[in-house]
This record gives C-alpha cells, sequence and structure tokens, in this order.
C-alpha cells in the first residue's frame, strides 16, 4: 500500500519569531521578531516558549490579513512534557486545536495534517505551530543552562524558535504543498540524548527512501532535499546511508546546519529543536521559493521522542521522520 | 463559522487491555485481556504501558481478521512524558505514525483524525490507540504510589488500561461515526492535580455547548451522552455548569465513574487517564450499541493538559474535549 497522500494544499503564509543567537546567526536579520534576552516578557523560559507560539501566529495572521476566526484549526505542538508549550501557547484563541507530539518532526506533521484538512476542504485554513526554546528544553532534557555542563561534540543546539504556517486551499498561495509521507517509529539503538543526529538519520532515511521508491522519483527531482534538525553529525550520516541505497544526496541541507554560524557560534553539531526547522522553512526557505531560487522541495522533519525519564531508565531513542513535498 | 466536522467512517473493531483493578471493577468481565499484576511482563511500569497498547492493537487486528499492512496509519497517544508510551509501543508497527498528545481527551482526538483519513479516502483503514498506567502515571504527576501518599477526596485513579480502535469506512462497520468536534482549550484557573474533574468539566460544558448549537439538537437528541474521565467531581460540575445554559443531560454517564466500584474499590472520584475512556467505550459502551440498547451516543473525551513542571510552577491547568457522534 503507498502510504504518501495526496494534497492540494497550499501555504497562505507564515510567522515566526527566535531569540537572540538565532538573531546573531547567519540569517537572523530574515527572522519576523526576536526577542532582547530570550525571555518574551514573560517570568520563566516555558512561559517564554508559549509568547514564541503566540507571536509566530499573531504575525502570521497579520501577513495574511487573516482574523483568528477565519481559522478551523490549529495543529500545533513542541518539546516541553505534555506540550504545555502549545496548550498554554494557544489558550485564549479560541479555535479549535488538535495537540500532536513528534518531537522535532511535529511542524511536518502538523503541516501534513492541516494540508489534509484543507485539501478535503473540512476547514477553509488551518494553522500549523510548532516552537522549541534552548532554556527549557535544556533544563528539562539535560541540565539547567546555569549548570555550566561540558557539552559533546555531538551535542546539537536547541533552537529558541516558533513558527506558524497558515495553510488554505490550492489556489489561495503560490506556495502549494502536493504530497506528504508520514513517518514510521525507527529505533537503531542508541541513547545517547547528546548525539540525536545519530539517532533522527535512520528515521529520515527511512522515510526518504519510502517515498523515492513509492513515488519513483530521485532526489535529482528535487531542487532541495531539506531536513528539519539533524545537524551535521546527523546530516552526514542520512547522506552516509542514503549512498549506501544507491541515492545521492548533493541536494540536502538541513536546518540545523542552517540556522547558526559554525565558526562563530559554537553551537558543536548545529541547531535543533520544533523551532529549528520551522522557523527556517518560514523566514529562509519559503521565500527562495517565493521569488523563484528555488521550485520542488521535499521538508523532512525529524524527531527523537525520547522523555527525560526514558532516558534515565537507559532507553534507545525512538525517532520519526515526517515528509511533506512543498511546490511552487 | 460551524466546527462541526461531517464524518462517513465506522468502527471495524477494538481490542482492549486493563490491569488488575480495571478487572475487578463492576465491568472487569468485559475486557478483552487483563494482567496478573499490572507489569505485562515488562520491567518498568512505563514499558507495561507500551505493552498495553501493543495487545489493544493487537487484540483489535485479530478480532477484525486484519493484518497490520492493512492499517494506513496510526493516530496514537498517551499521558507519559513525550509520549514514550506510544512511541516505544508502536516500535517495530511499520505502519505510519501520527503522534497525538491531548492528556486524557487523545482517545477521541485519535478516533475523530482516523474517521477523517478514512472518510476521505486518504487511507481505507486507520487505528486510534492510547493508553495509561496507574503507576507510571502517578510517579509522573504526583508521587510513586511505593509512598502512600494520602490521596484527596476528589482524587481520581489514573486507570491501567488501553484501547486500540480500528476505523474504516462507512460500509465496513455497523457502528458509525457520523459527526467530530475538535475542542478548544479552555483553563478556568484550577491548579490542583488532585482535582482534575473540576478543571476539565468547563472544556467538556464548552464542547457540548458549541455543538448542541451548531447542530441545533439537545441532549435529548441521543441515548447517551459519555464523558471519558470527569469522574464523580467532575460530572457533577458539568451537569450544573449545563444546567445554567438550559440543557438537562439526564442521560450523562462518565466512563471514570463505570470503571470502578465506588463502593468496594476506594477511588475516590473515580477513574481516569487515557486508558479509561478508551477502555469503557470499547469493552462496555460499543457492545450496547452493537446489541441495539443503544443507538446514537456522543463521546466527548475529556483531557487535562498539564504537565509535572507547571504544576511545579504553580500554573492552572489548560484542558480540553474532543467529540465524537457515534450512531448505529
Amino acid at each position: 500500500m503507498s502510504r504518501i497522500i495526496k494534497l492540494n494544499s497550499s501555504i497562505i503564509g507564515t510567522g515566526n519569531a527566535v531569540g537572540v543567537k538565532e538573531y546573531e546567526g547567519p540569517i537572523g536579520k530574515l527572522f519576523d521578531y526576536h526577542d532582547k534576552d530570550d525571555y518574551f516578557a514573560a517570568d520563566t523560559f516555558e512561559k517564554a516558549e508559549s509568547e514564541l507560539m503566540h507571536i509566530s501566529f499573531n504575525i502570521a495572521l497579520k501577513k495574511c490579513g487573516l482574523d483568528r476566526e477565519d481559522i478551523g484549526a490549529i495543529f500545533a505542538g513542541d518539546l516541553q512534557n505534555q506540550c504545555v508549550g502549545s496548550s498554554y501557547g494557544l489558550l485564549g484563541c479560541n479555535i479549535p486545536y488538535f495537540g500532536l507530539y513528534g518531537a522535532c518532526s511535529t511542524s511536518c506533521e502538523g503541516i501534513l495534517l492541516a494540508s489534509v484538512f484543507t485539501t478535503h476542504n473540512i476547514f477553509e485554513r488551518c494553522v500549523a505551530i510548532t516552537s522549541s526554546h534552548n532554556c527549557a528544553a535544556e533544563r528539562q532534557y539535560r541540565n539547567p543552562i546555569e549548570y555550566g555542563g561540558q557539552r559533546a561534540p555531538t551535542s546539537q543546539w536547541t533552537v529558541t524558535g516558533g513558527a506558524a504556517f497558515i495553510i488554505g486551499g490550492e489556489e489561495e498561495g503560490d506556495i502549494k504543498i502536493t504530497e506528504g509521507l508520514p513517518g514510521m517509529v525507527v529505533d537503531k539503538g542508541i541513547s545517547d540524548a547528546n548525539n540525536m543526529g545519530a539517532a533522527m538519520a535512520p528515521a529520515a532515511a527511512d522515510t526518504l527512501l519510502r517515498y523515492f521508491k513509492e513515488s519513483k522519483t530521485t532526489p535529482d527531482d528535487f531542487d532541495l532535499i531539506l531536513t528539519g534538525d539533524l545537524g551535521y553529525e546527523g546530516s552526514s550520516i542520512l547522506k552516509e546511508l542514503m549512498g549506501i541505497e544507491g541515492y545521492k544526496l548533493d541536494n540536502h541541507e538541513d536546518c540545523g546546519k542552517i540556522i547558526y554560524s559554525k565558526e562563530r557560534q559554537d553551537t558543536h553539531a548545529g541547531g535543533s529543536g520544533c523551532g529549528c526547522g520551522a522557523s527556517v522553512l518560514s523566514a529562509y526557505i519559503l521565500p527562495k521559493m517565493q521569488n523563484g531560487e528555488l521550485n520542488k522541495i521535499l521538508y523532512i522533519a525529524t524527531g527523537a521522542m525520547m522523555s527525560p525519564d526514558s532516558l534515565k531508565q537507559g532507553r534507545s531513542i525512538p525517532t520519526i521522520a515526517h515528509l511533506v513535498c512543498i511546490e511552487r
């Protein structure tokens, strides 16, 4: 059975917001909003993450000239335990809310489900929103940043960022979503929370291979194969895994490599987090599609679905990768 | 804009599994599977929860005479941080997986999304699976059970249980899913993790009121208005809230009140958890529809979406309630 989902939807508009380090990165000036101290006027990092969602959503609505009443449903998720970033962040919106959890793959899971809803005219417009906050994620999964723990070379830097994608019917926007492929849970035995790239790369390879085989396409059919947050480590593993299967990924890029400067910013293996792929796609990649630099891309967001407790129990990291095909 | 989603799908079959206390309850003999010690042959409670999912899914497949290859996608979630119960539980299934988080509302969120997928023929058959485990939930949200903490009168007892619902096209099963209404995030300021019924009742009222108004129906149009796990406290608050709005809920029942014996089992305000509504719907309510005792019901699963950390930070509990209309 082919699991590729045919979609006829479009991205009407997006909004994004990031923290200080992301603003200081190579594409920092392209983000819609940045905060001066990563608190976003909240008193905890967890609340700051909810603000990221709120701000991204409001910017997206404003850019599209839409009101909240125009949105049929929100598909959202984040990295905080029980996805509270989203539930607090979307309080008061008065819009039906489908809570998602796919770790860093959630941005693509949301875009895919929102596209299903608009393709089949269940609602005219839906929104996919995701976020992550470095300080909230670090103290939840690893150590509070104040602890100053030594970071491993394969460690990724959780992005403080969020993005909202307003999805509508095919005719509403220039950027079309034409296909989606949901991921399967993959676990190759990696149990090191400081090497999520290695854990997630096999999931990305699994989804990509299924997509190429089922759609009878090759990497050359796309201008860009964009992963969400494999970082330097995961990205090179993905290329290797795909090479073994006979697919050369010369046109592969990763949002975790794009968002920070390797030379200047000391983020080791690059960026990660729900907000990584989402904010880079929104601020950097989609504008390149809008101006004709890119015409057809695959966006594959990968997620490492461990919990703080499962890590303490020594379990390996289950991962997943969802895919959408975006065309101009 | 009406947010009611028209659905043309059916529940082809279900499977469920529970722990010792649930088996000893008033409907215990109706469950498909029960374990002798709540460990389900695993060495941690968290792994036991994954086993619950696995077992429920396998039973459901077997009852329907289906294989894993017949399933287009799984919609699943649980209460563990980062929903690891599901991701570990569904490892090796080789079926696309949409991870959901709606706390105890996840069962209905999953059934609704699976129905959308089959209604629009995206996949011929999908599965919605949820679970909860008393010991995993208690040590995550409150205290390890070994601590022997005093329970408040409004405390609910997290159900050790899981259920899988195989959803197919309208013609495939006798039990049809005809409408769905996704919930909105509601927060009325309750911050007591020992009174989730009070936190969730306003969400149930919000969704029910929207449903009755948008569909121009009244409670009398249904044989049963079944909530997932409001328990005794939340159930009475729901009735009161609906009464204020002019709706008399005489035909309201709650799975959290059904699953345990108030007299015999000392569960205070009744059952709760993702597995509560799902297992009672699967084992007790749907068979009543199958044999003609009930013809048209509303199933509203409510979720309290706090995290262990948000509670420690003194924040109130955001809640949500998703609804589906099930007809024979």
